[in-house]
């Protein structure tokens, strides 16, 4: 095991962290809340310190990383950004307990937006825009961005291994031959989608560090709201901008790319795309339909239904209502929504709609086969073949869920609270969503869980952010032989 | 397609349904129950009449039958089996309603014992023995008994689809080189163990025609009650006859065979077994901890919580207890036995513990790829190599049994219960245990459920029994081409 290339890794990633922390601090200063200033000030002395520390003792690495030591350092790099990345939260005192801090910032980069915080508006603005920002950095991923901004022409298999381990989906769209080009784009169309996003909030007459929140907690897909009931408060006119932007950081980034090279007959006919679409259109229908009878106009139905249906299909989780308070029907179609997730390749959570229709797919296949077993059907996906390699791994990747699912089902059940509750924590913590059903549903929050079910619920939201394999080999007895 | 051969398997199927209604009829002439001897004298008229009417159009059919139609003989006739056998239900006035009946009987014939009567007391005891004992028909299977019945020498393609259909597992275990052969050893053994566990009830004082419903209910891994609170109200020593009993009758038959062939040691030896053994053991420890305080004595604590665990694992569902009442993490682990149930190949219902173990396994060996792209590993199963086409089966199965799970889930929530009602009536009905919780808990019945989830709920015993594909088959839009 190449420990030492580990630990460079792990330093250089930790270094942006620190970098990033200054626009918070600098808001702080603006605000003058010199108390949370001192707060990332000392954070900051605290990574340069271990980074220094990193870099000493390993500066002489060799610069190869198998597999196995990529999914590692994946696996390591986001739980060490979450250790260092609370200690704000901590030292200005907003979120006294570290473990609760801990929580909200696994929560923050995972983008999941599951809060413990019952009084967002308490918080300092340095503090309240870090948290946000947590959601952005960690929607494409942080060390997608390193790679982004790393000098250097090769792609090594160390790369490649790094992009698939944080990008979502069943298979890495390889948008250009070169990882790190691939990379710039998806960084590039981030950011330029991030800042249309903030345009039009301020068009609604926003607060400018209002909108930049919001529009992070859009981007990233993961929902910390700066206000107490979330976007409920704001104009129809945000509400709306919020639920087209969400749906549109849903869909699989390489589309955007293609939109740019104008081969807009294949965005077209993409059919992960056209699921989405589907799902979504036909969730927003069952759902007015369903609870029709609970607003007064049929323009306030469906703002609300539309705005859920992209808040969770996405897995941002903002909310305009309390939907905890709905039919069973619609909180049915919720929970449905929680697992199928956005599009590979978005910054969404779940199983991801690609996933989905592969599992399908070849669920299709074995029926036919047993029908008829001496047919042999290839599995297609825009016309071209899917490789037996990918349908197994979509396949583990099943099984693993449900595992994952069923086993922190059962140990967050140790306190004592409903099983739809139990269930929808889970679910949504998994699944990087953020608010539940019941006791953790839109108006409630995870202060109320015991320490143990809040860090197995942060190992959840960091096994459903990295897709299960990174965090899972951080476990496996393999992993660590020789 | 051929269907005069699928109708006169049919008919057959039906006449051995009819013959088996002549005990129950002389059952109600015993007790003197005259307007239940005419439910059952008519029943049997129908059935007598479509038969003839079956027999006279398809008596020149090809004896052939391909993969395709196997499937739709065995979906269809365990349809038909309950559109008759419910007939004395409606006839006698014991269940007025039809929808009701069919589900109930539904649930006989799948072992589900999920039921919609609220007194089960009050039923005549014709009615009482048939709806008992459609557990221990449908617990083996009824076409599997057609194929220890029927004569012939040689093993058909057919007579594989059939066993494979309704045998449940992922692999069926050749027993004997003859299929026959082997259905014949397997309800010699069925009827031997239902024998000794009827001799057992007997020497606790139980009257005979309730021994002899219990003990159906037992081998089946069925689970209708004959009183009102199940197995409570009876001796402990009854109650701890019965856990062993359902215990056993969750074991894959075959290692009673190779019991009986003296092979100790590849009994003792077998994987899943052994995983069988200690999933039971683990669950009823940590029940035990979990509600030692609400029950005044140790044995009382231990009695309650290896009944409970023996009868969900197994998938029977009797009770002795309101295991609502339990704390979140006891119910938390029974619906974690309610998804994984018994062996394969005994009459149990749910994934089974081997797909289970297949599933584990292949998910290890997925991580163990990802690490090592380089290494390839075969999965084994009691020292021999599982094949490919297993494997696929088995995560085909998994993703078809989550899709179902949550389709129905979203149906059934049309009816405004809560999520931990709806979840645990699915997972009930679905793993063919019998009751869930909260509104459908131990104390509860199904009946408050509208038509529509009574027929979803139906169909999930249905597929749940015959392990998907052959339900699924039906509606499969390949089935019905050419």
């Amino acid at each position: 095991m190449n420990y030492k290339m580990i630990g460079r890794f792990l330093g250089q990633i930790l270094s942006i962290e620190g970098l990033f922390m200054i626009p918070a601090a600098l808001i702080s200063v603006g605000y003058g809340e010199w108390n949370t200033v001192l707060a990332f000030l000392i954070t900051m002395g605290a990574i340069t310190g271990t980074c220094l520390l990193i870099f000493l003792t390993c500066h002489k690495a060799p610069k190869i990383l198998n597999a196995r030591e990529g999914m590692i350092c994946v696996g390591f790099s986001w739980i060490v950004l979450s250790l260092f990345g609370c200690l704000p939260f901590v030292l200005s005192g907003d979120i006294p307990r570290y473990i609760d801090a801990f929580f909200e910032i696994v929560s923050g980069f995972t983008t999941t937006g599951a809060s413990i915080l019952s009084n967002v508006e308490d918080l300092s603005k340095g503090v309240l825009y870090w948290r946000s920002f947590s959601h952005w950095l960690g929607g494409m991923g942080v060390l997608v961005f390193l790679l982004a901004v790393s000098p250097g022409d090769k792609d090594t298999g160390f790369t490649m291994h790094l992009l698939r381990a944080e990008s979502p989906g069943p298979e890495v769209g390889k948008l250009t031959p070169r990882m790190r080009k691939t990379a710039s784009i998806l960084y590039i169309i981030y950011i330029a989608l991030t800042i249309i996003n903030i345009i039009f909030l301020l068009c609604g007459g926003m607060h400018w560090l209002e909108a930049i929140c919001t529009a992070f907690g859009t981007a990233g897909t993961g929902g910390f709201g700066i206000k107490n009931d979330s976007i409920g408060s704001f104009s129809p006119y945000i509400q709306y901008v919020t639920t087209v932007f969400m749906f549109l950081f849903g869909i699989n980034f390489s589309c955007y790319y293609l939109l740019l090279l104008r081969q807009f007959r294949s965005v077209f006919r993409d059919e992960e795309l056209r699921t989405y679409i589907a799902i979504v259109v036909v969730a927003i229908v069952l759902i007015v339909l369903n609870i029709r009878h609970m607003y007064s106009t049929l323009e306030e139905t469906f703002r609300h239904a539309s705005f859920t249906v992209s808040s969770i299909v996405t897995t941002t989780g903002y909310c305009t209502t309390d939907f905890d308070q709905w039919p069973a029907f619609s909180k049915s179609i919720i929970m449905f929504l929680m697992m199928v997730g956005a599009c590979a390749g978005s910054t969404g959570g779940g199983l991801k709609v690609s996933r989905l229709l592969y599992l399908l797919k070849s669920l299709g296949r074995n029926i036919t086969q047993v029908l008829n077993p001496r047919r042999v059907k290839a599995i297609r996906n825009n016309g071209s073949v899917v490789s037996q390699q990918v349908l197994d791994n979509t396949n583990a990747y099943l099984a693993a869920y449900v595992s994952i699912l069923v086993f922190s089902f059962v140990i967050v059940s140790l306190d004592n609270n409903t099983i739809g509750t139990n269930f929808t924590a889970v679910l949504s913590c998994f699944n990087n969503i953020g608010p539940g059903l019941e006791a953790v549903g839109p108006t409630c929050n995870f202060a109320h869980y015991s320490n143990l079910s809040k860090l197995v619920l942060s190992a959840d939201m960091l096994a459903g952010r990295l897709e299960i394999f990174p965090i899972l080999a951080l476990f496996a007895r393999g992993t660590w032989k020789h």
